[in-house]
């Protein structure tokens, strides 16, 4: 069999062990060999590929990004995408893909597996770990280590300094990353999209702690938060997917805030973009590597139409349009374990 | 409540993200006074205690070893011994104990809860992951994590000197650690005392790796590994615990045997103690501190004689007796992950 | 003798290591005895100390931050603050200070010293390494590498999306830490204070990477930083300490200009105060160690009004005055070295 | 002009930067083309290149290890080999050699340059930072970070579990690792060969701490120091250069010797080949990349015969035969530093 491989949406680190796997594993046990599609959907449309054997993935478990290239195409923006993806597939004379990316990257897969008869394996990817379909993606531990080790910096400062210092985490629309790495980093205060809270909270529990004799705090914040009662909320991105100049970073809002009502000195820190580069962590490089191994056995299987998946300590497979269904937000039993160590 | 806290067996990171959560959690949900109690079993039997408030677990979060003390004193190892401890709960005017260690502190405090009315709680701790009563224990990703550095900064010695390195990683009886940092580190063969292998099998191994112009190779091994058909497998541990210095480690064998078998340069590294030293990993701290927070619970929800567990993504409890019976050996699922990236 | 200590200004990984070495040294070679001083010159004229014996400095030597907490307050903005330092010192009963700090906190030793009959050592600390007494001090090696390894993990991201991402690091006044992390972290491009730059010279060496087939670009950028030629560059820092909201970082300023000059995805990283917290690495605690036992000894050989000092691979000493009258900036061949890695 | 390029001896973290600096800035300001050499002399003997342009130096400054392979032959051990090594430039049409090596590499290097009229620059590596001729080389501060991060997690063994751990370190002649590394994770010994010690100097200490209330203690040794009075001091190594198994560790028979005296519970890590492997920290990364670029200037300005060295902050160039002349030690006064830290 030939297999076409894609990466699509947002890097992450466990792409290429995800890749390195399919490889392997394909190639040692079932014989495939493998076309690497060229910066998601888009590489498919203009048939634009990349090498991809067993020389090709030598060396790249522990490497960041992605050997493919990845891009946001969605090739059903466009009335004829569905077709172009049909005569791509067959100008590179695949006989399956398996594409590993999010919501947006796998609800192509599955439509193109379930309305154009292209046999499409899908392999999830989230940073923020918000597709319901997985227990955890690859990437999502590493950015949570790469969060906390951030804010172990800045407890020494924030000490020192008798200073409230505000981190804001990756997390458009779900706050894994901001409570795992909260309750990682000991964190006074968790503010996620999933748990309402104003401004007033936020300064009630710096309070407190100032009341218990502790003159520092640090605020964890996911970037998809917003104050409740928040006047400036408004705002969008651009096209370059960048805040508009004018609108301020949450960690911004909730610092003037604070300062404003508390007077105390406050600083803020925006992560960015240092949470999804560079190489996974151990986590990482085995969920992934366990993805790809199981992703090529869904092929080799005739599993069509599927996606891989973790369930507890076990990878599963299920429907793809079932697994990118909903967004996965923070069980709200989870973030109460982070809140005893509030305030 | 007053609550007795202790340590015992070897340390592991995470203990004390455990004790802060006990008592940050059992101080601020269910009014909970704490005692540490030193060095493990051994400091009820003397009465030997540290002080343990929210002000003592302050800033432990991120810290290796434990605040308490450790120790391989088996109380039951002298007629007398549960009496004594019984004598030290009423000494100590506790109410209930929670422990936190391995399948010896446990059996311990399951014994105590179970025959001598000392209300008990525990809390799982094995660096080498062989509970078999829960899927993961704090300490064992991190170890993982260390392993794997390790591993990737070798990568690059073998490969410039063309050389085969063999590393002896931790995992008396099973292969937990070596199967995931070998995973994660991208290890040419992996050697576990579940899966019996010869050196005939190893160098097989690495001599079809020359065979596909890969000049070196990385071997990761258990410490309690055996080669099958090794005469030089006997040899005991003496009384501090390490093998006899006429006894050669497991790695050395293996790199003997690679070397008379095939001529190659090869090499080893004994990791050791530094696989179960310093500041847990994330996702260390966050199971610890669910850990400590649910044993916290459990005091308060009288279910004693129990332990905590992790299963699949949520904690549960078990009794005490059923989590420490059996040993958790590598699946042949899991193992056989690793297999294809293998020669 | 009986010595004060105090640190002031920001913090930086290091200032815990002069400390237990200032007290160790002292105490085991010298017998003095030592008095931390809380907060800067603030603690002096308001006389707060905080216990400092060999106890009080056991572990800290990994530690980031301060022990003896941090402040900007310089007691020579009041008119009676040189006499208020002198009754201080009585009330407190010392018989010299050491002074751990910048070009503000060393003037006022000093002052203090020349003028006030105080005896006084100085320790010189700036993170960004522009104080021109000496050649390097402790915790500009650590920013360097923490700037470092987020290079590492942007060059990932940059390489899999075809991004250009402009890094923004520490540096006021000076370029030292952008010049030798985009060094280390093998930059496009390097922009810092003492070498101007246009937006139209970074936008020409992006092309010339692009003509070269490199799809991605990492320019790294001091804080202080100005592009020669444009209109927004004014604006000031707030009372906190902040840049106001309507003025737009340097980075941001970067970005926008590449963005509309090449139409290339661009992205901003702003890395912040995780640049001067948490654990120093080893180049600096070894640093910051002898020029804390070398302040010790400068004490005990009433070589007052002076100041340690890096030169080459030695400790000096110089007077205080001497070693804070100039900006150290970096040097055109320094610079030069980078600038073949360019485009 | 056509410049081969050959690395020589032990792999060092920095030697792939050096590579890149000599192509990079070799072939932008000076036009030269490039022959990668493999596997040092032996590829020059054998006349076995590696491709090395611009591209193929692309990604490598992180990257551990050398792309070109490394061997400890050497050419001179033959005869004939002087004229072999002519031959081979010859035959490979080379203006000039770069040889990144230590004292034994580049020894072929001067008498090549001196006596048989092949046109040399030198680059020195050394892990051990034992070569006279340069304050520091890369790949030392690599290794004593490593080695400080390791001390730092046995730490908390140690305190926990009150226990001595000694932790053999790389330095086969010197001390430097040990003494830096020493320094930097606050060891309460520190014993290299410059410095003779008895186990009952060893052991005075560890019992002066106890005595102080410190029930652990941390020795670093170097794997070259011998106890005086040591009867099990001979052994040799063998011929993969590894101590024969009948030869024990010195890290183990310092350990056994304190359990004799103290009956103190000791362990013992020997770091071994992590200490070389794996990407160099920002300092190697800085300073091998300015050996590099000033090697390709030497080459270009026809300073032959000529090695590049770091003196204080400046890199100057000197006879290679100068350089490689005499053993570095550890200077009394550097070690004296540490030497208030211990017992």
């Amino acid at each position: 069999m030939r297999i076409g491989v894609l990466t699509g949406g947002g890097d992450c680190p466990g792409l290429n062990a995800v890749i390195r796997a399919v490889v392997r594993v394909g190639h040692a046990r079932f014989g495939h060999e493998h076309v690497g599609i060229h910066a998601g959907w888009r590489g498919l449309l203009d048939q634009v590929t990349v090498p991809l054997d067993v020389d090709a993935v030598s060396g790249i478990l522990p490497r960041g990004g992605t050997i493919l290239g990845t891009s946001r195409t969605n090739p059903f923006k466009s009335p004829d995408g569905g077709e172009r993806c049909v005569a791509g597939v067959h100008a590179l004379g695949l006989d399956a893909l398996i594409a590993i990316g999010g919501e947006d990257t796998l609800g192509v897969a599955a439509t193109l597996n379930d309305r154009h008869g292209v046999p499409c394996v899908g392999v999830p990817k989230t940073i923020d770990n918000d597709l319901d379909g997985t227990d955890y993606t690859f990437g999502f531990s590493t950015a949570v280590q790469i969060a906390t080790d951030a804010i172990d910096r800045l407890h020494s400062t924030a000490e020192s300094h008798d200073r409230v210092i505000v981190v804001e985490v990756m997390g458009r629309h779900v706050g894994w990353i901001a409570t795992y790495a909260g309750l990682a980093g000991g964190a006074d205060a968790i503010l996620i999209p999933e748990v309402p809270r104003s401004i007033e909270d936020v300064c009630a529990a710096i309070r407190s702690r100032h009341a218990r004799g502790k003159n520092f705090s640090i605020v964890v914040v996911s970037e998809g938060f917003e104050l409740t009662g928040d006047a400036d909320a408004e705002g969008e991105l651009d096209e370059f997917g960048h805040r508009q100049l004018a609108k301020v970073a949450i960690a911004e809002r909730i610092a003037d805030g604070i300062r404003t009502d508390t007077g105390f000195d406050t600083r803020t820190v925006v992560l960015g973009h240092v949470q999804r580069g560079g190489t996974p962590n151990a986590y990482d490089r085995i969920l992934a590597t366990r993805f790809g191994s199981r992703a090529a056995e869904l092929v080799a299987e005739g599993r069509f139409g599927r996606m891989v998946a973790l369930r507890g300590d076990e990878i599963v497979d299920i429907p793809i349009a079932e697994g990118v269904a909903r967004l996965k937000t923070v069980p709200p039993e989870r973030y109460a374990v982070a809140e005893p160590f509030f305030g």
